[in-house]
């Protein structure tokens, strides 16, 4: 147990991910579908709109009636009915005829266009103005200043969405336009996988309930709350263990429970290398278990540890909670997206200038804190200073920066990728 | 009520957000504090840490008993004792002297810095590595081989927050980091704004609930399961009132009905010039009302209503959902976070190049759909092609380009803010 412990790169980290198995599936309504990630390719039984649709207010027309017309040399149509919204209209159109018909409205058989209300006038009401909404009674006639193409100011069956398509993919997360195609599919019902739960235990002798007063030497519990938040943000559901004392058969039980009940399990606290040995015992100890990582090369977040037991990750996260912070945006959240279901993609990141000078250290991958500043029209990163153990810096930081391993450093003004630090 | 509307330019629309309150506070434990928006700015009771500790494992010592050490020429100091992790140490050291430290131990009086454990040797055991977590026994000697100055590798008391700071602002929606200090510094109750209640109806005589097989001529009710999960994503609550018909009473009855259980009122459906009429009607009518808004220049969105009802704010949104989403992201968005009580700051953006030209007119906002495609190391922000009015083509981006009403249009590798659609 007294190795120095080999470190993983960070790529070599993200090889890893695709181990892990999924969460399993379940059904869901589309009311309680946002955010969550859909298990199956989803096809559409219809055509979006089925019907043909106007998209601007005017009268539905024959395009091939309206050629030529304009300002000066108008065209002369026979309205021949009025489409009330919602309803089929119950005639056709012909030459040289148009209908009434409001944005939304169902063409009539026949029609291929609409002309904008704008475009036209009723001619056979006095005083009337162009544009005006009221005219085109039945039988009366309208001018066309503009001629229309086949298609123009409508939507055809199908146009929007084909029947039969495949509409979304596995893997995708909903936002509220796809929840918003699925309404308009009438597809209520939705295959999505479960929620991942993720069991978070903090452990040392050192830390003490948030409700509790610390005694000298003692700490609250930060790192509970914190990570219950990340995880929420990330869309899974976290289960709290609480504080769980620095004892091998203690550590040992709370892990095994974490397993039974969780999809993956966060253990922070302790960064002495002790602490950390003992939890890699722990970890070994549990059945069917694998270290997978014993540190990676960034920083901060070096003694970061990773198991397999049996299909779930088990990590083991730096004490400090700056450090599991990053840890957990750097290298948990693609894990927990990849449990999620979710296909893994890039989350977006800012891009932003450095606002100043910052050094790195060469063989490892350094994430700055920054706080992002808005200054002549230029979005500026300033590191945020101040020791990494300090959670103010976290509060005061929108963002992290990466500088790579064979970097030395950036420059001011050099352009850089902010990884946000959460998105609320 | 047949003027043609006045639009008002988006900069004027967004004058009017002071002039709606923010909803009333409450009280919410740090558990369920994430996304909220905090009422009172808070001051810490304690100082954080409340103690000097240590951020690395190693020895506790005088800082000036190492001043010179180095490999050639080590410091040898006795060791006075360890401290346990959580405890208060019971002893002090004086100069020559140290204690053994794990990381986050409280240093023992007397001493003013930590020197890392890979810095030193113990020097009784024989065979023992340096670096080794053995060693140290009370009473036994070891060799320092770097000097470190006072204050290295501890935090003093109050260095992260100090007694009587203002921690957070009112007006700050808590990400995990804030939820974390709150825990650090035991305030686990905390003054909040309610949630807002966002009412949504739809009104068309098209629309059908999404459980129906809409007639020909009918679509289903696409905008209130779109926006809700806007409003959702928002943070605040959707309180769907469903199909209201086109009809004055009716409206009127659900709009009162609306504005007494909800902080803010939006009715989408009817993109005809008739029915926004009608909606204006229907909202000039209202007890207290006064139409603020008739008609915004911006593209697509032009045709959206604000009316103020007491202190109420009360929108038409288009009926298009498309168009809807956008005002949402654009307008209607910087009003909710204000009812939110979060003080108005700008949602982050997303920098990308236009990936081809893009024409744009003149006098009116417009907001292109873009999706962002990453090619060559750079994010290119690709228009999505197809009629603004096609729900795809909100599923296929990811963002909004605007393009503001002096500007004729964007050439392609324009440097441009993306508007994300969606965090999610």
């Amino acid at each position: 147990m007294k190795d120095f412990f080999k470190v993983t790169d960070l790529p070599d980290v993200f090889d890893l991910i695709s181990g892990f198995p999924a969460v399993s599936a379940e059904t869901a309504s589309i009311a309680d579908g946002l955010g969550r990630v859909l298990a199956q390719d989803l096809a559409s039984d219809e055509d979006l709109p089925d019907f043909m649709r106007a998209t601007m207010d005017g009268y539905a027309v024959r395009a091939s009636s309206t050629f030529g017309a304009s300002e000066g040399n108008p065209a002369y149509l026979e309205v021949a009915g009025t489409i009330a919204m919602g309803e089929s209209p119950g005639f056709r159109i012909g030459p040289g005829q148009c209908a009434r018909i409001s944005t939304g409205g169902m063409l009539p058989q026949g029609a291929d266009a609409v002309v904008m209300i704008e475009h036209t006038e009723a001619l056979d009401e006095a005083g009337d103005q162009a544009g005006d909404q009221a005219g085109g009674e039945i039988g009366s006639t309208i001018e066309v200043y503009k001629s229309v193409a086949p298609g123009q100011h409508l939507l055809q069956a199908g146009e929007d969405i084909r029947k039969g398509e495949t509409i979304l993919s596995a893997g995708r997360r909903l936002r509220p336009q796809e929840i918003g195609l699925l309404a308009a599919l009438g597809i209520e019902q939705i295959p999505v996988y479960r929620l991942p739960i993720v069991a978070i235990l903090s452990t040392g002798d050192e830390v003490v309930p948030i409700d509790r007063s610390p005694k000298p030497g003692q700490i609250r519990d930060v790192n509970t709350y914190t990570l219950a938040g990340m995880v929420k943000e990330a869309g899974a559901v976290p289960l709290i263990f609480g504080i769980v004392p620095d004892e091998y058969e203690e550590l040992l039980k709370a892990c095994k429970e974490a397993l039974e009940k969780a999809d993956m399990v966060l253990i922070s606290g302790g960064s002495s290398v002790g602490t950390r040995d003992f939890t890699v015992e722990v970890f070994s100890a549990l059945p069917h278990a694998g270290i997978l990582v014993h540190g990676i090369s960034i920083s901060p977040g070096k003694p970061t540890i990773l198991a397999r037991v049996r299909e779930k990750p088990v990590w083991g996260l730096p004490g400090h909670v700056t450090s599991a912070m990053v840890v957990f945006t750097v290298v948990v959240l693609p894990f927990l997206c990849h449990l999620s279901g979710e296909k893994v993609r890039q989350k977006p990141r800012i891009t932003a200038k450095m606002a100043r000078n910052i050094s790195s250290a060469q063989g490892r991958v350094d994430f700055i804190r920054v706080r992002l500043v808005k200054r002549e029209n230029t979005l500026w990163a300033e590191p945020v200073l101040g020791k990494s153990g300090l959670i103010h810096t976290m509060v005061k930081a929108h963002g992290l920066v990466e500088i790579d391993r064979n970097t030395e450093g950036l420059d001011r003004e050099a352009r850089v990728s902010v990884i946000p630090l959460s998105t609320l």
